[in-house]
């Protein structure tokens, strides 16, 4: 199979040191590399730690933002006027948009050049779509390393924008410096379900849409909440917003602003960043482990056989999870030791 | 503290004791331990391994049907509907509700009660809410374990209802027989990407609320989508409801019923036993591995030191992740073979 053109191709040819040459043309922040070494991530590909590895001293500098909520809150036109406002103050803008739900991984780019037809043309702002359903090690953990190349490619600000509400989300966002939590008016039912799930992850919240019927009620009910539940030292604001007419939008990226000034000035931003790389390790470490279990798939009194076990019900899945581990990690010892 | 009732606290107290005598309360069909036994698993409590050792054999008789979909789609209601029209024919209903949004346990009760009212007293028919976000090991984990709890007390029919459209929605609902996607007319331009996602754990798609404009598009979109995409011998049918009116829904059921069929007659059936097994064993693997890596978490060079280490750019995730593996590993085999 031949590589669709020679720059991919030769990175993968000439493994570690394809790597570096890429994480080298990131650091001096050329987009088809930007583009190249997120796919690398997309992939899973055994290259990964390598780039990363020679990115990461120059990680650390850009502000990340996380924007979330359910679907149809109108996320991808308000990520886009937000990148329009930081651009206009002159800074750079990464926009990483994570679609969990989607299989296709090309398709995605010709949904981001619709989506955001008016910054995507604009050399101050990547966007990147990431369709990592199913991806090796998860979407927490594919976000968090395209976080990584755009930061260390240079740009001011990252976006990270994710569909959902689900802990995948969740994970996905708490990638972020600040969050902020798109909803509209009258979503429905299930509404109250999912306030209840975003309140403690919520930095700032954004009613959308707010021509529509409803919204000074679901602003109110987001007060309300906010005055039952426990918050630290910030509470988060609430901002409505139209993105369509562009109504609301300083509010909103000042809001944004605001979040980032009490983070630098108090211990919460250093609590932040120390819970993120935890999780960040957490995952990498289960990654290893999945790997090695894998590696007894195959074998007699391995993966397969427990699952039969468990089909079958000669043994029950807590007891045949005790017995593999056992296995697993004297596996992955006596491989070590070798 | 003093425990809520005698029985709960008495169950605690006395162990392996306590947990084989819940079981077998359960297996004897007592709503009040089957409620308990899920509570334990909710709680990640030490006792769910006995529990379900004793239950596991008396599991596989139910049949288990999943229902998902977006926030506001109305699947409490369908849910409802449908317990309902199983009642009618004499067999007997669990349904798990899941709620990976809230944060709340107690108060998922009262939820239940309101939402379900015409089917909450029957004594046919068990509910339970889980509020599992941040639950030890997971969501997926727990509602397994609560499906055995309700297969093995004896309930023909269980049905878990899941709210989203993210990966962990998609691990609870695969490990159901058959799987209900519920969309409704006119969610937004996010629909696509909903889709395009359930595309592949969809048995029979429900558009609910047919009442609404837009709902033989909605039809026809997914139509499309089934003629475009790949599947097996089983092209998921797609029928119209109205949860609130009833309309559709002799269908609804019929097509659930006729999956089930399908599944008994082909070798799909067992493919999915043994998928939902493996997964199962997974987790509960990653379960025990999280475990094996907190015990490191205050060792010199341990998690929080490498923590540290990667928040000072000291060192890489990957890097740290390498390093720290072998370090849980050696350590596991140690405790091993002591």
């Amino acid at each position: 199979m031949s590589a669709p053109d020679g720059a991919t191709s030769s990175v993968r040819g000439a493994g570690a040191a394809g790597a570096a040459k890429l994480a080298d043309e990131v650091l001096a922040g050329r987009p088809r590399a930007i583009g190249r070494a997120i796919t690398e991530i997309e992939r899973g590909s055994e290259l990964v730690p390598e780039i990363l590895a020679r990115l990461f001293p120059s990680t650390g500098r850009a502000r990340i933002i996380g924007i979330t909520g359910p679907p149809g809150a109108g996320k991808s036109t308000l990520v886009q006027r937000i990148a329009q406002a930081f651009r206009r103050e002159g800074r750079t803008v990464g926009i990483v948009a994570v679609d969990p739900s989607s299989p296709f991984t090309g398709g995605a780019i010709l949904g981001d050049r619709i989506r955001m037809a008016e910054i995507y043309t604009d050399p101050g702002v990547f966007i990147r779509s990431m369709a990592t359903r199913g991806a090796l090690g998860g979407l927490a953990r594919a976000t968090s390393d395209a976080v990584d190349v755009l930061d260390a490619a240079g740009y001011d600000t990252v976006l990270v924008e994710t569909v959902g509400v689900g802990q995948d989300e969740v994970d996905v966002v708490r990638a972020a410096d600040t969050v902020a939590v798109v909803l509209v008016p009258g979503l429905g039912d299930d509404i109250q379900a999912i306030k209840a799930g975003i309140l403690e992850i919520a930095d700032v919240f954004v009613v959308n849409k707010a021509e529509r019927d409803g919204s000074d009620r679901a602003v109110a009910e987001l007060a309300m909440m906010l005055d039952l539940s426990a918050h630290g030292e910030w509470r988060p604001p609430i901002v409505k917003t139209s993105a369509t007419t562009g109504a609301g939008l300083p509010e909103a990226v000042a809001a944004l602003e605001a979040h980032g000034k009490h983070l630098r000035g108090s211990a919460e931003g250093a609590r932040r960043r120390e819970q993120r790389a935890r999780s960040r390790l957490l995952a990498l470490l289960e990654a290893r482990f999945r790997a090695a279990v894998e590696t007894t798939a195959p074998e007699p009194d391995g993966l397969e056989e427990a699952t039969h076990a468990i089909v079958a019900r000669r043994e029950d899945p807590y007891a045949a999870a005790a017995r593999l581990f056992e296995r697993v990690v004297s596996r992955a010892e006596t491989v070590r030791r070798a």
